[in-house]
Protein backbone atom coordinates (compact mmCIF):
# COMPACT_ATOMS: atom_id res chain seq x y z
CA UNK A 1 0.00 0.00 0.00
CA UNK A 2 1.31 3.49 -0.40
CA UNK A 3 1.69 4.97 2.63
CA UNK A 4 3.58 7.38 4.41
CA UNK A 5 4.32 7.40 8.17
CA UNK A 6 6.18 10.35 10.00
CA UNK A 7 7.04 10.04 13.45
CA UNK A 8 7.85 12.83 15.95
CA UNK A 9 11.07 11.27 17.60
CA UNK A 10 10.62 11.05 21.38
CA UNK A 11 12.93 12.41 24.35
CA UNK A 12 14.81 14.67 22.38
CA UNK A 13 15.97 17.23 25.44
CA UNK A 14 16.33 20.75 24.88
CA UNK A 15 19.33 21.23 22.39
CA UNK A 16 22.59 23.51 23.94
CA UNK A 17 25.83 24.34 21.80
CA UNK A 18 28.25 21.39 21.26
CA UNK A 19 25.01 18.90 21.39
CA UNK A 20 25.35 16.06 19.18
CA UNK A 21 22.44 16.01 16.73
CA UNK A 22 23.66 12.37 15.41
CA UNK A 23 23.62 10.89 19.08
CA UNK A 24 19.91 12.84 20.07
CA UNK A 25 18.67 11.25 16.62
CA UNK A 26 20.36 7.78 17.12
CA UNK A 27 18.64 7.68 20.93
CA UNK A 28 15.23 9.27 19.54
CA UNK A 29 14.85 6.26 17.23
CA UNK A 30 15.88 3.96 19.68
CA UNK A 31 13.30 5.24 22.06
CA UNK A 32 10.50 5.22 18.64
CA UNK A 33 11.92 1.46 18.88
CA UNK A 34 12.59 2.57 14.63
CA UNK A 35 15.44 1.12 12.41
CA UNK A 36 16.58 2.98 9.73
CA UNK A 37 15.64 1.53 6.23
CA UNK A 38 16.92 2.64 2.78
CA UNK A 39 14.61 5.82 1.64
CA UNK A 40 13.92 6.83 5.03
CA UNK A 41 14.26 10.67 5.73
CA UNK A 42 14.94 12.39 8.78
CA UNK A 43 13.73 16.07 9.40
CA UNK A 44 15.45 18.18 11.55
CA UNK A 45 14.12 21.82 12.96
CA UNK A 46 16.09 24.80 12.03
CA UNK A 47 16.54 25.76 15.27
CA UNK A 48 17.91 22.86 17.12
CA UNK A 49 20.29 22.63 14.43
CA UNK A 50 21.45 26.40 15.42
CA UNK A 51 21.16 25.52 18.70
CA UNK A 52 23.34 22.75 18.52
CA UNK A 53 25.81 24.72 16.39
CA UNK A 54 26.41 27.60 18.82
CA UNK A 55 24.06 30.44 16.56
CA UNK A 56 22.89 32.38 19.53
CA UNK A 57 23.86 35.78 20.10
CA UNK A 58 23.60 38.66 22.59
CA UNK A 59 21.93 41.84 21.52
CA UNK A 60 23.90 43.35 24.32
CA UNK A 61 27.06 42.33 22.54
CA UNK A 62 25.71 43.61 19.41
CA UNK A 63 26.21 47.64 18.16
CA UNK A 64 23.77 49.04 15.60
CA UNK A 65 25.07 50.81 12.44
CA UNK A 66 23.49 54.12 11.12
CA UNK A 67 21.82 51.98 8.37
CA UNK A 68 20.59 49.24 11.02
CA UNK A 69 19.03 52.13 13.16
CA UNK A 70 17.23 53.72 10.12
CA UNK A 71 15.57 50.09 8.92
CA UNK A 72 14.84 49.45 12.97
CA UNK A 73 12.76 53.10 12.62
CA UNK A 74 10.39 52.19 9.91
CA UNK A 75 9.87 48.08 11.10
CA UNK A 76 9.99 48.97 14.60
CA UNK A 77 12.13 46.23 15.81
CA UNK A 78 15.17 46.72 18.23
CA UNK A 79 18.38 48.71 16.25
CA UNK A 80 20.38 45.31 17.29
CA UNK A 81 18.03 42.88 16.00
CA UNK A 82 17.98 44.64 12.50
CA UNK A 83 22.05 45.01 12.85
CA UNK A 84 21.95 40.84 13.14
CA UNK A 85 19.37 41.02 10.64
CA UNK A 86 21.42 43.00 7.75
CA UNK A 87 24.33 41.40 8.45
CA UNK A 88 22.36 37.78 7.53
CA UNK A 89 20.56 39.12 4.24
CA UNK A 90 22.31 39.59 0.96
CA UNK A 91 19.51 41.99 -0.30
CA UNK A 92 16.79 43.58 1.18
CA UNK A 93 13.31 43.12 -0.57
CA UNK A 94 10.59 44.89 1.58
CA UNK A 95 10.40 46.69 4.49
CA UNK A 96 6.87 47.03 6.76
CA UNK A 97 5.95 47.32 10.49
CA UNK A 98 6.97 44.12 12.35
CA UNK A 99 8.95 42.98 9.16
CA UNK A 100 11.73 42.69 6.84
CA UNK A 101 11.99 40.45 3.99
CA UNK A 102 14.89 39.75 2.99
CA UNK A 103 16.57 37.46 0.70
CA UNK A 104 18.85 35.70 3.50
CA UNK A 105 22.53 35.01 2.43
CA UNK A 106 21.64 31.41 2.31
CA UNK A 107 19.90 32.39 -1.05
CA UNK A 108 15.98 32.11 0.06
CA UNK A 109 13.69 35.08 0.28
CA UNK A 110 12.33 35.29 3.75
CA UNK A 111 10.80 37.31 6.85
CA UNK A 112 13.57 38.90 9.16
CA UNK A 113 16.57 36.76 8.11
CA UNK A 114 14.74 33.69 10.36
CA UNK A 115 16.27 35.14 13.42
CA UNK A 116 14.49 33.54 15.84
CA UNK A 117 13.26 35.99 19.15
CA UNK A 118 9.74 35.10 20.22
CA UNK A 119 10.62 31.57 22.35
CA UNK A 120 14.53 31.38 22.69
CA UNK A 121 14.40 30.44 26.25
CA UNK A 122 13.68 32.77 29.61
CA UNK A 123 16.56 35.35 28.16
CA UNK A 124 15.50 37.95 26.34
CA UNK A 125 19.17 39.19 25.33
CA UNK A 126 19.64 35.72 22.64
CA UNK A 127 18.47 35.45 19.60
CA UNK A 128 19.18 32.74 17.39
CA UNK A 129 20.25 32.76 14.23
CA UNK A 130 19.77 29.94 11.02
CA UNK A 131 22.51 27.45 10.78
CA UNK A 132 25.89 28.86 9.42
CA UNK A 133 25.38 25.92 6.13
CA UNK A 134 22.16 23.62 6.56
CA UNK A 135 23.23 22.09 3.96
CA UNK A 136 26.44 20.76 5.87
CA UNK A 137 24.67 20.26 8.76
CA UNK A 138 22.35 17.99 6.98
CA UNK A 139 25.21 15.88 5.15
CA UNK A 140 26.94 15.72 8.26
CA UNK A 141 24.02 14.05 10.57
CA UNK A 142 23.73 12.20 7.17
CA UNK A 143 27.32 10.66 7.59
CA UNK A 144 27.34 10.17 10.86
CA UNK A 145 24.21 8.03 10.96
CA UNK A 146 25.60 6.30 8.02
CA UNK A 147 29.08 5.25 9.71
CA UNK A 148 26.50 4.58 12.74
CA UNK A 149 24.23 2.06 11.02
CA UNK A 150 25.37 1.39 7.77
CA UNK A 151 21.91 3.34 5.91
CA UNK A 152 22.43 6.10 4.00
CA UNK A 153 19.32 8.03 4.75
CA UNK A 154 17.81 11.27 3.36
CA UNK A 155 18.38 14.39 5.52
CA UNK A 156 16.65 17.70 5.54
CA UNK A 157 16.83 20.73 7.58
CA UNK A 158 13.54 22.77 7.57
CA UNK A 159 12.33 26.09 8.83
CA UNK A 160 8.88 27.87 8.67
CA UNK A 161 8.35 30.38 6.27
CA UNK A 162 6.01 32.78 5.39
CA UNK A 163 4.54 32.95 1.23
CA UNK A 164 4.19 35.85 -0.71
CA UNK A 165 0.49 35.68 -1.29
CA UNK A 166 -0.97 32.92 1.03
CA UNK A 167 -1.51 33.30 5.37
CA UNK A 168 0.28 31.02 8.06
CA UNK A 169 3.47 29.55 7.65
CA UNK A 170 5.29 25.55 5.79
CA UNK A 171 7.96 24.13 6.32
CA UNK A 172 10.37 24.24 3.93
CA UNK A 173 13.83 23.21 3.07
CA UNK A 174 16.92 25.13 4.32
CA UNK A 175 19.62 22.02 4.09
CA UNK A 176 18.73 18.60 2.05
CA UNK A 177 21.36 15.75 1.40
CA UNK A 178 21.20 12.55 0.14
CA UNK A 179 17.82 12.87 -1.82
CA UNK A 180 17.01 15.04 -4.70
CA UNK A 181 15.49 17.98 -3.41
CA UNK A 182 13.40 17.98 -6.64
CA UNK A 183 11.72 15.72 -8.55
CA UNK A 184 11.48 16.09 -12.26
CA UNK A 185 8.49 14.64 -13.71
CA UNK A 186 9.33 16.33 -17.56
CA UNK A 187 9.85 13.59 -20.02
CA UNK A 188 8.06 11.15 -18.10
CA UNK A 189 4.49 9.67 -19.29
CA UNK A 190 1.47 9.99 -17.56
CA UNK A 191 -1.05 7.89 -17.26
CA UNK A 192 -2.20 8.25 -20.93
CA UNK A 193 0.99 7.67 -22.65
CA UNK A 194 1.28 12.01 -23.11
CA UNK A 195 4.18 12.88 -22.13
CA UNK A 196 4.05 16.15 -19.04
CA UNK A 197 5.55 19.52 -19.98
CA UNK A 198 5.94 21.53 -17.14
CA UNK A 199 6.08 19.46 -13.91
CA UNK A 200 8.72 19.65 -11.42
CA UNK A 201 7.66 18.57 -7.57
CA UNK A 202 9.07 20.32 -4.85
CA UNK A 203 9.92 17.47 -3.12
CA UNK A 204 12.10 18.41 -0.11
CA UNK A 205 9.78 21.15 0.78
CA UNK A 206 6.91 18.64 0.62
CA UNK A 207 8.94 16.28 3.11
CA UNK A 208 9.68 19.29 4.78
CA UNK A 209 6.25 20.38 5.41
CA UNK A 210 5.02 17.25 6.38
CA UNK A 211 7.52 16.98 8.75
CA UNK A 212 6.18 20.23 10.14
CA UNK A 213 2.96 19.56 11.31
CA UNK A 214 4.44 17.11 14.17
CA UNK A 215 7.12 19.35 15.01
CA UNK A 216 4.58 21.93 15.48
CA UNK A 217 5.12 25.92 16.47
CA UNK A 218 8.30 25.67 18.85
CA UNK A 219 9.95 22.79 16.53
CA UNK A 220 11.03 22.33 20.50
CA UNK A 221 10.11 19.54 21.94
CA UNK A 222 9.53 17.25 18.82
CA UNK A 223 12.26 18.25 16.54
CA UNK A 224 12.66 15.64 14.94
CA UNK A 225 10.95 13.40 12.77
CA UNK A 226 11.54 10.23 10.73
CA UNK A 227 9.43 9.98 7.67
CA UNK A 228 9.21 6.57 6.10
CA UNK A 229 7.78 6.27 2.50
CA UNK A 230 8.08 9.66 1.42
CA UNK A 231 8.32 9.06 -2.18
CA UNK A 232 11.58 11.01 -3.20
CA UNK A 233 14.23 9.99 -5.64
CA UNK A 234 18.29 9.61 -4.66
CA UNK A 235 20.54 12.79 -4.85
CA UNK A 236 23.24 14.51 -3.41
CA UNK A 237 20.65 16.61 -2.14
CA UNK A 238 21.83 20.71 -2.11
CA UNK A 239 19.91 23.63 -1.51
CA UNK A 240 20.31 25.39 -4.82
CA UNK A 241 18.47 23.38 -6.65
CA UNK A 242 15.29 24.43 -5.03
CA UNK A 243 16.09 28.32 -5.24
CA UNK A 244 14.67 30.10 -8.07
CA UNK A 245 17.24 31.66 -10.04
CA UNK A 246 17.17 35.68 -9.88
CA UNK A 247 16.73 36.00 -13.29
CA UNK A 248 13.51 33.45 -13.83
CA UNK A 249 11.95 35.38 -10.63
CA UNK A 250 9.59 37.37 -11.09
CA UNK A 251 8.36 39.13 -7.79
CA UNK A 252 11.41 40.73 -6.44
CA UNK B 1 3.78 8.52 20.18
CA UNK B 2 3.56 11.38 18.14
CA UNK B 3 3.06 10.18 14.58
CA UNK B 4 1.18 10.89 11.43
CA UNK B 5 -0.02 8.02 8.26
CA UNK B 6 -0.93 9.39 5.10
CA UNK B 7 -2.38 6.51 2.84
CA UNK B 8 -3.21 6.71 -0.32
CA UNK B 9 -6.55 4.96 -1.05
CA UNK B 10 -6.35 1.37 -3.28
CA UNK B 11 -7.89 1.31 -6.48
CA UNK B 12 -9.55 4.74 -7.27
CA UNK B 13 -10.70 3.97 -10.94
CA UNK B 14 -10.40 6.78 -13.74
CA UNK B 15 -12.54 9.10 -12.47
CA UNK B 16 -15.43 10.88 -14.80
CA UNK B 17 -18.23 13.53 -15.00
CA UNK B 18 -21.11 12.57 -12.47
CA UNK B 19 -18.52 9.96 -10.48
CA UNK B 20 -19.78 9.84 -6.67
CA UNK B 21 -16.67 10.85 -4.75
CA UNK B 22 -17.92 10.08 -2.00
CA UNK B 23 -18.55 6.35 -2.76
CA UNK B 24 -15.40 6.46 -4.23
CA UNK B 25 -13.92 7.44 -1.09
CA UNK B 26 -15.58 4.91 0.85
CA UNK B 27 -14.70 2.26 -1.47
CA UNK B 28 -11.06 3.30 -1.61
CA UNK B 29 -11.33 3.51 2.68
CA UNK B 30 -12.62 -0.40 2.97
CA UNK B 31 -9.79 -1.38 0.61
CA UNK B 32 -7.31 0.09 2.75
CA UNK B 33 -9.04 -1.53 5.75
CA UNK B 34 -9.59 1.89 6.98
CA UNK B 35 -12.33 2.79 9.85
CA UNK B 36 -12.91 6.40 10.06
CA UNK B 37 -11.94 8.36 13.14
CA UNK B 38 -12.37 11.93 14.85
CA UNK B 39 -9.21 13.58 13.69
CA UNK B 40 -8.76 11.77 10.71
CA UNK B 41 -8.54 13.98 6.93
CA UNK B 42 -9.43 13.24 3.85
CA UNK B 43 -7.33 15.21 0.90
CA UNK B 44 -8.53 14.84 -2.67
CA UNK B 45 -6.52 15.81 -5.78
CA UNK B 46 -8.49 18.76 -7.40
CA UNK B 47 -7.77 17.26 -10.53
CA UNK B 48 -10.50 14.60 -9.70
CA UNK B 49 -12.67 17.03 -7.93
CA UNK B 50 -13.15 18.60 -11.10
CA UNK B 51 -13.19 15.58 -13.60
CA UNK B 52 -16.08 14.55 -11.29
CA UNK B 53 -17.81 18.10 -11.63
CA UNK B 54 -17.60 17.93 -15.10
CA UNK B 55 -15.19 21.00 -15.38
CA UNK B 56 -13.50 19.96 -18.55
CA UNK B 57 -14.01 21.78 -21.79
CA UNK B 58 -13.11 21.76 -25.10
CA UNK B 59 -10.75 24.15 -26.64
CA UNK B 60 -12.41 23.36 -30.17
CA UNK B 61 -15.70 25.09 -28.54
CA UNK B 62 -13.65 28.22 -27.21
CA UNK B 63 -13.59 30.98 -29.44
CA UNK B 64 -10.33 33.34 -28.11
CA UNK B 65 -11.50 37.43 -27.87
CA UNK B 66 -8.91 39.64 -29.37
CA UNK B 67 -7.66 40.24 -25.77
CA UNK B 68 -7.02 36.72 -25.22
CA UNK B 69 -5.09 36.44 -28.92
CA UNK B 70 -2.94 39.14 -28.04
CA UNK B 71 -1.83 37.38 -24.40
CA UNK B 72 -1.68 34.59 -26.22
CA UNK B 73 0.94 35.89 -28.52
CA UNK B 74 3.37 37.01 -25.39
CA UNK B 75 3.07 34.26 -23.95
CA UNK B 76 2.77 31.41 -26.93
CA UNK B 77 0.03 29.99 -25.83
CA UNK B 78 -3.15 28.60 -27.63
CA UNK B 79 -5.02 31.19 -27.54
CA UNK B 80 -8.46 29.51 -26.95
CA UNK B 81 -6.60 28.09 -23.69
CA UNK B 82 -5.63 32.00 -22.86
CA UNK B 83 -9.53 32.71 -23.34
CA UNK B 84 -10.24 29.98 -20.81
CA UNK B 85 -7.56 31.15 -18.53
CA UNK B 86 -8.68 34.71 -18.65
CA UNK B 87 -11.95 33.92 -17.77
CA UNK B 88 -11.09 32.09 -14.59
CA UNK B 89 -8.70 35.14 -13.84
CA UNK B 90 -9.95 38.11 -11.59
CA UNK B 91 -6.59 39.81 -12.34
CA UNK B 92 -3.49 39.20 -14.28
CA UNK B 93 -0.24 39.76 -12.54
CA UNK B 94 2.65 38.71 -14.90
CA UNK B 95 2.90 37.35 -18.36
CA UNK B 96 6.23 35.14 -19.75
CA UNK B 97 6.21 32.63 -22.40
CA UNK B 98 4.50 29.55 -21.19
CA UNK B 99 3.30 31.22 -18.02
CA UNK B 100 0.61 33.63 -17.07
CA UNK B 101 0.40 34.44 -13.14
CA UNK B 102 -3.27 35.42 -12.20
CA UNK B 103 -5.07 35.76 -9.35
CA UNK B 104 -7.85 33.35 -9.87
CA UNK B 105 -11.18 33.52 -9.20
CA UNK B 106 -10.90 31.80 -6.20
CA UNK B 107 -8.32 34.31 -4.25
CA UNK B 108 -5.24 32.47 -4.63
CA UNK B 109 -2.48 33.02 -7.15
CA UNK B 110 -1.52 30.76 -9.61
CA UNK B 111 -0.21 29.69 -12.87
CA UNK B 112 -2.52 29.53 -15.76
CA UNK B 113 -5.12 29.51 -13.31
CA UNK B 114 -4.58 25.94 -12.55
CA UNK B 115 -5.98 24.92 -15.93
CA UNK B 116 -3.94 21.53 -16.96
CA UNK B 117 -3.23 20.48 -20.30
CA UNK B 118 -0.92 18.52 -19.89
CA UNK B 119 -2.18 14.99 -18.97
CA UNK B 120 -5.49 14.80 -19.13
CA UNK B 121 -6.24 11.91 -21.98
CA UNK B 122 -5.48 10.78 -24.89
CA UNK B 123 -7.62 14.15 -26.76
CA UNK B 124 -5.60 17.18 -26.95
CA UNK B 125 -8.50 18.84 -27.25
CA UNK B 126 -9.83 18.57 -23.27
CA UNK B 127 -8.80 20.79 -20.74
CA UNK B 128 -9.67 20.45 -16.94
CA UNK B 129 -10.62 23.71 -14.88
CA UNK B 130 -10.52 23.94 -11.28
CA UNK B 131 -13.19 22.83 -9.21
CA UNK B 132 -16.00 25.50 -9.27
CA UNK B 133 -16.61 26.35 -5.82
CA UNK B 134 -13.25 23.93 -3.91
CA UNK B 135 -14.79 24.87 -0.40
CA UNK B 136 -18.41 23.64 -1.39
CA UNK B 137 -17.15 20.19 -2.86
CA UNK B 138 -14.95 19.53 0.84
CA UNK B 139 -18.57 20.48 2.27
CA UNK B 140 -19.98 17.67 0.40
CA UNK B 141 -17.85 14.92 0.54
CA UNK B 142 -17.59 15.84 4.45
CA UNK B 143 -21.29 15.41 4.52
CA UNK B 144 -21.31 12.34 2.98
CA UNK B 145 -18.90 10.63 4.53
CA UNK B 146 -20.76 12.17 8.12
CA UNK B 147 -24.15 10.43 6.44
CA UNK B 148 -22.09 7.29 5.46
CA UNK B 149 -19.97 6.81 8.43
CA UNK B 150 -21.13 8.70 11.89
CA UNK B 151 -17.89 10.52 11.74
CA UNK B 152 -16.99 14.25 11.23
CA UNK B 153 -13.76 13.90 9.23
CA UNK B 154 -11.90 17.22 7.87
CA UNK B 155 -11.61 17.51 3.50
CA UNK B 156 -8.93 19.18 1.76
CA UNK B 157 -8.85 19.68 -1.60
CA UNK B 158 -5.36 20.66 -2.54
CA UNK B 159 -3.73 21.35 -6.07
CA UNK B 160 0.00 22.04 -7.23
CA UNK B 161 1.41 25.68 -6.98
CA UNK B 162 4.62 27.42 -8.18
CA UNK B 163 5.97 29.80 -5.41
CA UNK B 164 7.35 33.18 -5.96
CA UNK B 165 10.97 32.13 -4.94
CA UNK B 166 11.28 28.67 -5.10
CA UNK B 167 11.42 25.97 -7.49
CA UNK B 168 9.04 23.24 -7.64
CA UNK B 169 5.25 22.87 -7.02
CA UNK B 170 3.73 21.84 -3.59
CA UNK B 171 0.41 20.90 -2.76
CA UNK B 172 -1.32 23.84 -1.61
CA UNK B 173 -5.10 23.92 0.30
CA UNK B 174 -7.83 25.13 -2.33
CA UNK B 175 -10.94 23.73 -0.64
CA UNK B 176 -11.47 22.99 2.98
CA UNK B 177 -14.12 21.95 5.13
CA UNK B 178 -14.23 20.93 8.87
CA UNK B 179 -10.60 22.17 10.12
CA UNK B 180 -9.51 25.25 11.01
CA UNK B 181 -7.32 26.26 7.90
CA UNK B 182 -4.49 28.18 10.00
CA UNK B 183 -3.60 27.20 13.18
CA UNK B 184 -2.88 30.68 15.04
CA UNK B 185 -0.44 30.21 17.66
CA UNK B 186 -0.20 33.86 19.03
CA UNK B 187 -0.82 34.34 22.54
CA UNK B 188 -0.14 30.36 23.21
CA UNK B 189 2.51 30.01 26.05
CA UNK B 190 5.88 28.23 24.51
CA UNK B 191 8.06 25.68 26.90
CA UNK B 192 9.64 28.81 28.84
CA UNK B 193 6.45 30.26 29.52
CA UNK B 194 7.03 33.24 26.72
CA UNK B 195 3.92 34.24 24.71
CA UNK B 196 4.55 33.39 20.76
CA UNK B 197 4.02 36.75 19.12
CA UNK B 198 3.85 35.72 15.50
CA UNK B 199 3.09 32.38 14.65
CA UNK B 200 0.48 31.40 12.35
CA UNK B 201 0.98 27.82 11.40
CA UNK B 202 -0.52 26.76 7.35
CA UNK B 203 -1.70 23.67 8.70
CA UNK B 204 -4.25 22.96 6.15
CA UNK B 205 -1.18 23.52 3.13
CA UNK B 206 0.63 21.27 5.41
CA UNK B 207 -1.37 18.91 5.00
CA UNK B 208 -2.21 19.34 1.62
CA UNK B 209 1.62 19.28 0.82
CA UNK B 210 1.94 16.27 3.10
CA UNK B 211 -0.69 14.50 0.59
CA UNK B 212 0.85 15.14 -2.39
CA UNK B 213 3.88 13.21 -1.89
CA UNK B 214 1.95 10.55 -1.91
CA UNK B 215 -0.99 11.69 -4.89
CA UNK B 216 2.86 11.71 -7.23
CA UNK B 217 2.69 14.24 -10.50
CA UNK B 218 -0.49 12.78 -12.14
CA UNK B 219 -2.75 12.29 -9.23
CA UNK B 220 -4.46 10.46 -10.87
CA UNK B 221 -3.68 6.79 -9.66
CA UNK B 222 -3.83 7.95 -6.06
CA UNK B 223 -6.06 11.04 -6.09
CA UNK B 224 -7.24 10.39 -2.61
CA UNK B 225 -5.09 10.28 0.67
CA UNK B 226 -6.38 9.48 3.69
CA UNK B 227 -4.25 11.18 7.25
CA UNK B 228 -4.47 10.17 10.39
CA UNK B 229 -2.68 11.85 13.23
CA UNK B 230 -2.28 15.30 11.06
CA UNK B 231 -1.94 18.09 14.03
CA UNK B 232 -4.97 20.38 13.31
CA UNK B 233 -7.86 22.35 15.08
CA UNK B 234 -11.18 21.67 14.63
CA UNK B 235 -13.29 24.40 12.50
CA UNK B 236 -15.68 25.38 9.69
CA UNK B 237 -12.99 25.29 7.22
CA UNK B 238 -12.82 27.71 4.03
CA UNK B 239 -9.74 29.29 1.89
CA UNK B 240 -10.77 32.31 2.52
CA UNK B 241 -8.96 31.93 5.69
CA UNK B 242 -5.86 31.28 3.91
CA UNK B 243 -5.51 34.13 1.43
CA UNK B 244 -3.35 36.94 2.09
CA UNK B 245 -5.58 40.24 1.96
CA UNK B 246 -4.46 42.57 -1.01
CA UNK B 247 -3.89 45.21 1.55
CA UNK B 248 -1.37 42.95 2.97
CA UNK B 249 0.09 41.80 -0.14
CA UNK B 250 3.81 43.07 -0.85
CA UNK B 251 4.67 41.09 -3.60
CA UNK B 252 1.87 41.77 -6.10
Amino acid sequence: MNQMVATALPGIPLVAAGDDLTALTLAGLDGAGIALCDGDVLVVASKVVAKAEGRSHRLSAVKASPAAREVARVCDKDPRLVELILAEAREVLRIRPGLIVVEHRLGFVCANAGIDHSNLGVDPDVVLLLPLDPDESARRLRSGLQAATGVGVGVIINDSHGRAWRQGTVGVAIGVAGLAPLTDMRGHDDLFGQTLQVTVLGTADEIAAAASLLQGAAAERSPIVHMRGAPHRPGAGGLAEVLRPHKLDMFR
